[in-house]
């Protein structure tokens, strides 16, 4: 298998990943057989520290764009960002059917609104009781339980047989929308013969199953139930289903619900017309009446659980938030996990809002948040009503990933059937083996303003460098006839020195300057000179190394 | 008090708290009573993300430096970072005695050699039976268990009585050193009399109380005598009392200890030689015996537990180790909760762990650390030990304070005795009355290289503004004669666009310059007109703001 065929062949199946296998968010993994590609998922990422200034980051897909005659569609598994945020970037590229349930074509609706896209994008409509051909590809659905309505898991009967792409799931046996996941259904697969399963790895450091929303749903009960004054819920805007348990349990309580946050109130209004959500008999309240109800009344759910900058609770934690002013006798409630990266913020938030009064209830101190994804009973489980020969575990980093894969030999699978891929590294599934094959161009294409995939790593090197000791410009003239300086030297500087006290750290730069000037002859000799000589003075007098960038002209 | 008296009466104390309150590391509280001042700690903190190039934070001092005359020294409550780790910053300021006990000083004393102060400081070894007297002050010192050997409480005997200052503690029945908190003499302060207890506020979101050091040592020895081939335990370099319980547990189980990474290895040897860590009687393993012993007689203790990029464990994770090549059979033990803000990097540690093929234990999988504050329960009993008429919360970010506080209130303390302070808030101690006063200067001074508190608000925003969008430096030339152009336009960029690949881009730019040039007379009004100009070609085109930087000079 060492040289990679152009495509599997008729008996045999190529899986791919371009994203979500070994890092955080990005989901995306793509099926190929001789005569088709399909890809199920199209998520972003969030940039990581070192990223700056990058908006999201999306798959690199030039594998598709290679293959693009074979692309017939892509299925959208649920409607969370790390599974459809760079569906608008995808279709730009290359534009094929867009297959997924209402409620998730819905939402990804709302994102190719925003990009403009969603004139020219087919959207087709799925359940589990769909059944879609692509070439030698018969796809069906099945419903999966996770903390947003609607999601399902991919049966894929292929060449080389089943395989299941079982993207983030958990049992619930009371989910809020009380649709389960389909067990019976899973079983059947299983007595029949699943060939691989693909199955979420999110929770694979957890143990146990996670408990149901309806836990949450009684938490929820209990605290509101006790409150004096107003209860602010933040969660994420893809929430629906905690949403709606926020609406039961404020009903009984003779409360009234406001959602606020703009991607909540889209996603709340969209899910509330296609049905996904049962509102209040009486509506939402509208901002006016959050403010003027009696505080007892009210129950708002917002955005902000992660601290974002520009999110409702944080503009409500800095006293910035025009419609609501928290207090004493408020009660906020985080009903979502931190995810890692963003606990400064979410301190911060939390500090600001135990400096306004309010009484806070957070996951270091209470369990307000249950888990959409499985923990480890949770996929034994999955393992056990499939049975599949051969397992694969996805979504997760690299240790969620062996994690997963150890718990899957306690159930029995030989280890020889289990395996670990990360983005961009091929599986071919033939008809009685399966092996790891070539690895493909993957990895994380920057979003950054208009530019997809023109920031790379030299930028933000740069940008690093200038984050750290900022930039130091010299300019100088010389006269093309005799050398002499008719221009400069002119610094200009940021990010090094606060510029308006370092005057004479300015003029000492310039003596370095003209020192160089008198050792050197032509520009280029000038100007290399200047960048090891300034460099070197700058370390000495301030243990700083900003970039230098000389510009020598001759006049 | 509306007005601030330039010192305390002489039977008041002011309390001001330059940090460590409200925020995260650097502790720092100054005493002030008519004739004198002391200081508790000097701590560093760690830069936040929205503070690139800046090495630490330090508090600021200014109202120290304003009443130099009356500081007659600096009490160290124990040897870590957020509590030290400022020392050599502030000594360059005002070098006044240091007191602190044996282990303290030794560390103190190894960071004043790294910046060459060792020679010029007055250090003054004290332990739990010390008397000092400064001013109308005299101190007395509590033993107090910590995760570092040698913590010590301060009893301050003031004019308005008997405060006492309990840093990080926690009630441990069986310490790693033997050595308990001295609850005996605490209850013996609480029933002569306690104005006011300053206490610990870390774990305030914890309920019960931290387990004992012993519980760990019970899982360390689980976990060492089941390993079959190398074991690495990576902590914090000056947890000296994880080190010891290593070195216990592997002489049990026929293990030899090496100690890798250069401040665990310096803070190793200096706790051996002052007495506070036994030694194995054959002594620790040189890197040549790591590599080389049988690995099931290997344990090694290294730094690297928050994923340091230059750590051993890192290091090792990227199989840039010299001494150690990690793989399957080894097992490594993260024994240290995660410090806000670095989980993404232990997370990428984990990951390379992973893929070395090692068994690695985390908190998120195991308890392999034990917290050395005192959880809920411990801070309970050190109020019911101590009786205070009055509490404030100290050590902690503001939620902390709070949850403090209302505790403290849950023990019966009434609410208008509890005060929640910041940094910069004093406090006023009087016979009869406790009230806040004025807020002095205070806040946070960036260390950047050899600048100590240069960078500031202005180099750090431009800094970000850097980091996001790079900068675009345009120069022209222009004759002073007739105001031609006659050098340029010429445009130096970086972290804006991948100059390589914009020719185009920086060609369109520098039409936008010859626009403006055609419709502007003066170099001023040129230089105007381009960063309008510039700005909007570059966000038009790019969806960036850099930093546009003109230079339009007359020749």
């Amino acid at each position: 298998m060492s040289t990679f065929d152009p495509e599997p062949k008729s008996d045999s199946v190529r899986i791919i990943p371009l994203g979500g296998l070994g890092e955080f968010g990005k989901n995306m993994m793509v099926y190929e057989s001789a005569d088709a590609i399909f890809v199920i998922d199209t998520g972003v990422m969030f940039p990581e520290e070192d990223m700056p200034g990058i908006d999201v980051v999306i798959p690199n897909i030039s594998y598709l764009l290679d293959n693009q005659t074979k692309v017939k569609g892509i299925i959208l598994s649920h409607g969370h960002e790390d599974h459809i945020g760079a569906l608008p970037y995808i279709l730009r590229q290359i534009n094929v059917p867009v297959y997924g349930t209402r409620l998730t074509l819905g939402l990804a609706e709302n994102k190719l609104r925003e990009h403009r896209l969603h004139n020219q994008t087919d959207l087709r409509v799925i359940d589990d009781e769909s059944v879609i051909e692509m070439g030698s590809f018969r796809l069906e659905f099945v419903h999966l339980c996770h903390s947003i309505p609607d999601a399902i898991g991919v049966v894929i009967h292929s060449p080389a047989g089943v395989l299941l792409h079982m993207t983030d799931f958990k049992f619930d046996a009371h989910p809020a929308d009380g649709r389960l996941t389909d067990e019976a259904r899973l079983r059947q697969l299983g007595d029949a013969g699943v060939r691989m399963l693909l199955s979420d790895s999110t929770n694979a450091e957890v143990a146990g199953f996670t408990p149901s929303e309806q836990e949450l749903e009684r938490v929820l009960d209990d605290l509101i139930g006790r409150a004096q004054g107003r209860v602010i819920i933040a969660t994420f805007a893809s929430n629906i289903s905690r949403v709606q348990q926020v609406i039961n349990v404020a009903n009984r309580h003779g409360r009234k619900v406001g959602v606020t946050g703009r991607s909540m109130v889209n996603n709340t209004k969209m899910a509330i017309e296609l049905g996904y959500l049962q509102a209040p008999p009486d509506g939402l309240l509208t901002a006016d009446q959050m403010n003027y109800l009696p505080p007892e009344r009210v129950v708002i759910v917002c955005t902000g659980s992660q601290g974002e900058p520009t999110s409702a609770l944080v503009r409500m934690s800095r006293g910035q938030y025009r419609h609501l002013r928290l207090g004493k006798g408020d009660t906020v409630i985080i009903s979502a996990a931190p995810i890692p990266g963003n606990e400064k913020m979410i301190h911060h938030t939390l500090d600001d809002l135990f400096r306004l009064g309010a009484d806070i209830l957070y996951d270091e101190l209470f369990d307000v948040h249950v888990s959409g994804h499985g923990s480890r009973s949770d996929m034994k489980h999955m393992l056990e009503l499939t049975r599949p020969q051969h397992v694969v575990p996805i979504h997760g980093e690299y240790r969620q990933l062996v994690l997963h894969a150890r718990l899957a030999e306690e159930t029995g699978i030989p280890a020889e059937k289990i395996t670990i891929i990360e983005n961009g590294q091929t599986l071919e599934v033939g008809p009685d083996w399966v092996m790891p094959d070539e690895v493909v161009a993957s990895g994380r294409v920057f979003v950054d303003g208009l530019g997809v995939g023109d920031v790379g790593s030299v930028v933000l090197r740069d940008r690093r460098h200038l984050a750290r000791d900022g930039f130091l410009v010299v300019i100088i003239g010389l006269d093309q006839e005799n050398g002499e300086v008719i221009l400069g030297p002119e610094i200009l500087s940021r990010g090094f020195v606060y510029m308006a006290e370092s005057e004479m750290l300015i003029e000492e730069a310039k003596e370095v300057v003209w020192d160089v000037l008198e050792r050197q002859e032509t520009a280029a000799d000038v100007a290399d000179g200047l960048h090891a000589a300034l460099g070197d003075y700058c370390y000495r007098t301030t243990g700083r190394r900003p970039m230098i960038m000389p510009l020598v002209v001759e006049l």
